[in-house]
């Protein structure tokens, strides 16, 4: 299915802030960024993307999809590792070009391929300017559950 | 100062990932993705990005700052609407390339250009297949402030 049968077309920045219709704005890349959020604790779990298919099905069936950008696949989170992310809630923001989830995760409420429960599980310091030596503060204690267990020989996302 | 003296080199993904050294990953265009929810609600209010200048004030200063892709500029947020947010918690996620702030906002509250509390004033229905007939939802009932009276004559950010 074509684009222009999905999604209202961009007319007017009135439109696209005050209107009802959903007009998204992909990146050069074909991407909008994804903010997810627990829907419980209100934790952002998440920052990931979507191209044109990963949001309509997001949309149609209610489950978080995301575009990978290490793999370069449509990627139905939990696909692998059960923790599927329920839609509770799917925003868009002004000019269309960001997205915000507040899910519902399956089993251990488990996000971070790392195997913590947010992504964002360390602090930057702040108040003083920057330099290497500069120390992370851990916010969460312990995982959620063993990477090696739950993904095994797969590919690990990050890249220097 | 350079990016050298600021941060830590990406040696590894275990050290990314599991150390606790600065060392942010700027994409192509030399910017983070950058998600900012309020700290008393946990509500998204934006998604903005910062640049390497952008990254290291804010941990200086505890306000935020981001780089304003529509202006080309460094932008200290509230610098023109008075709506400065203070972080309260600042994160980074696992790879490295992507901040959490939790955040103060000054006076009303606000962080959207438009008038609203959040960007992500509307939510887009879930549970059939998109198209073009598709009506988001207002999820604030009215603006926070006047945009006309906050920003006069500054250009609109938003881009068809």
């Amino acid at each position: 299915m074509g684009k222009s049968t999905r999604f209202a077309r961009r007319v007017s920045v009135r439109q696209v802030e005050e209107g009802t219709g959903l007009a998204p704005k992909f990146d050069e890349n074909g991407l909008l960024p994804v903010v997810t959020t627990a829907c419980d604790t209100g934790e952002v779990l998440m920052l990931g993307y979507m191209n044109e298919e990963a949001l309509a099905r997001t949309i149609a069936t209610g489950e978080a999809h995301y575009w990978s950008r290490s793999r370069g696949a449509l990627w139905h989170k939990g696909a692998t590792s059960g923790l599927v992310q329920t839609v509770v809630d799917m925003r868009i923001d002004d000019d269309q070009d960001a997205i915000w989830l507040s899910v519902r995760v399956a089993g251990s409420g488990a996000s971070c391929h790392v195997g913590y429960r947010s992504c964002f599980y360390r602090s930057i310091p702040i108040g003083a300017e920057p330099k290497p030596g500069l120390e992370l503060r851990f916010r969460e204690d312990e995982k959620v559950f063993d990477p090696g267990d739950v993904y095994g020989d797969a590919p690990n996302p990050t890249r220097l």
